[in-house]
């Protein structure tokens, strides 16, 4: 099955096609129909076991051999409680409301044309991912649910685990009698892979990549195929004047310490300048203890002479590590104008009991999500409520924030009439 | 303010940022103050008719020495009517309901958070058009009305009168106390304009080009902005075994005929085997007399022998002119497989009393518009109820066929809280 270098477009346009015919079988497919399979794939898994972890076991081995980070380590492991999870979020999947066929508008226009507006899947999404084979399986049950063809391309530490997986999930297909070819794995680990991929927009209707900014900035240049990106997240906490300054000081160190690196994690703490003086010290001192790198502006140092000094690169920086900036601010204004010229857009958080500077906030600061006395740490798909998440959106068009089945569909228009014809 | 070609990339990025500060202080605004803004840009172009006619004298000339076609001057062409019809259209707009603010969602989650989904404008549009006037305010009126600043690069044919449309406009915008910069006009006719300005992701959200399916392909390759393509339009209509044959050759022939340039109208026509021997000669007598070219496949050669042969490529080929493709298919099915295969996804339609196969038709062909007993001229914004249109997308991602004031906004999200951290 591995791609040769030399034929790797063709394959890899090959698999795009067949990916597309899938999806035009796959968009009609009843709700039961996708469940039966998507059950299917569940106990695939999980009968799967043995096989899986002796595949991941080799992909561990390789990365060990390389160096491999820590956390890629972590990302890259199966053990059996792990394994049994993916099984789970199948089926936890399977228990979500299928989106496709719903209604989102009816009406009728006066020379008696009906109209009506219904979601129906989006067609083939290429995902390309970072080495977590949990995402594999976790992606293909999304698409499936939403009624889309998916083509999978996981980073190259986790191939042998995919590769088991993805025969796995083509075998829940079969038993489910569901073209197989809705799930595409890209079986090569060469880089080259993804500039082809993301150019076949005669066969893929979207990509969806995770990764660095980096990545996906690259991503977007090279791609033709619209691209959803799961960017950067260079998220803000604002503590107004009239805060409760305990509260703050909770949300703060949640949405700072809970897990900095994930893009709603806080990188920059904007506190008013008239409760700087009673908030920042208790703040800093929990944060610090907390392992914390603090690097404040003039005003903050000057209350807090212990940080370090920000400089300007400071207030673009997505750390994604226990580091925060610090700026003192003299309004609410200026805390959404330098909200609104260093945000990544995801996500920003506003403390405070002043009804006006909080209707101001929420109003004029222009990211996905907006949070009053809350941590930002909740863009979430699951925190929102959709179930599973296929990523995070700081685009702005059709998907912005978390991203689950609903952003997994398009629309149509179907049109009744009796014979109109236009003047 | 003419940009010299070196320093044009600076002075392409100098706009779109100021577009961009305008766009943050567009989002806030009132739709009475949009109204009113608008109002004074309708008597802006009203007063301002003579400067228009003369500045449009200039680019008829410069179009006549170039030997334009008769359609092109036709498109560029403004007189009188045309000039009020402009400021008639800003009125409409003015008259539409403004989607801004308009909640989509609201629920409450276990933790207390209230989480309400919100319209918002998308930020900062560029707009790349043919060279049509009208369409300069058109743009310009809808993207203000849904709270967005508009970048507009018309074709070079028209810079004469789109500069002083933009002045007029930039004067209404003035006198309605609404950021001028929220109107930005390229006054270039620098090829080179349009690259630089696609890939300007800091400051632009959204590219809409209009144009042929060329020029949306070469916008795609270069934009690292996302793309909304008003793109090729290759519709089928498809005459079933149970079509009223009288209702069947009314739509044939509006499709086709009515307007043989627009995306909307009819490329390939699809009969059924078993009516074609009652149908075929009569709707090709009547498309014949109206001037239209029949191509077809064997079996409608059979039938009508004086049509061309079909090629293979005439299933793929947008004509934009009187010319229709004609096959013969032996089942419902067959019409699916083909449309699939060789529509531009956007509109088909079936003439059909069988429920079962009408189902079929609107279930399985996945195109953005499908009719059944009705035109495939239908598709556009007007005629869908959504007032004046941007533009058809044949995108399927954020908007999908006509595009109206609601596919000019996206969403954010407003998360209420009491203190809430993450676990």
């Amino acid at each position: 099955m591995a791609n040769k270098a030399a034929g790797l477009g063709g394959d890899i346009e090959a698999q795009a096609r067949a990916a597309r015919a899938a999806a035009l079988l796959l968009q009609a497919v009843p709700t039961a129909r996708k469940n039966a399979a998507l059950e299917f794939i569940a106990r695939e898994i999980e009968s799967g076991m043995g096989e899986i972890l002796d595949a991941n076991e080799k992909d561990l081995a390789t990365a060990r051999k390389a160096k491999a980070s820590e956390a890629i380590l972590d990302r890259l492991t199966l053990n059996k409680a792990r394994v049994q999870a993916m099984a789970k979020a199948v089926r936890e999947i399977v228990a979500l409301p299928d989106p496709v066929g719903e209604v989102s508008g009816r009406w009728r226009r006066p020379n008696g044309l009906r109209i009506i507006r219904q979601r129906v899947p989006i067609g083939v999404i290429a995902f390309i991912y970072e080495a977590r084979p949990n995402v594999t399986v976790d992606a293909a049950a999304l698409c499936l649910k939403a009624g889309n063809a998916v083509i999978l391309k996981g980073g190259s530490e986790a191939i042998n685990s995919n590769r088991v997986l993805a025969s796995r999930i083509a075998q829940g297909l079969a038993a489910g009698e569901l073209p197989g070819a809705a799930v595409q794995f890209l079986d090569t680990t060469d880089r080259a892979a993804v500039p082809v991929l993301v150019k076949l927009d005669r066969w893929v209707d979207l990509v969806i990549p995770r990764g660095g900014e980096e990545f996906i900035q690259f991503i977007k240049a090279e791609a033709t195929v619209p691209v959803l990106g799961h960017g950067k997240g260079l998220c803000h906490v604002y503590v107004d004047r009239a805060a409760d300054l305990k509260m703050a000081e909770n949300v703060v160190f949640n949405a700072k310490v809970s897990r900095p690196g994930v893009c709603n994690a806080m990188e920059t703490l904007l506190v008013h300048t008239d409760v700087v003086r009673e908030f920042l010290p208790k703040a800093a001192e929990r944060l610090g203890k907390a392992g914390v790198e603090l690097r404040g502006d003039e005003k903050a140092r000057a209350i807090v002479p212990s940080m370090k000094a920000a400089t300007g690169d400071d207030w673009d920086e997505e750390y994604l590590a226990l580091v925060l900036s610090v700026k003192v601010v003299a309004t609410v204004e200026e805390a959404i104008e330098h909200i609104n010229r260093h945000s990544s857009r995801l996500s920003e958080s506003i403390i405070s009991s002043d009804r006006r500077a909080v209707k101001k906030f929420m109003d004029q600061v222009d990211s996905a999500v907006l949070y009053h006395n809350a941590s930002t740490r909740f863009t979430d798909g699951g925190e929102f409520g959709f179930g599973a998440e296929i990523g995070i959106s700081n685009a702005r068009l059709h998907a912005r924030g978390p991203m689950g089945l609903k952003e997994l569909t398009t629309h149509k228009y179907l049109v009744y009439g009796d014979g109109q014809v236009r003047e």
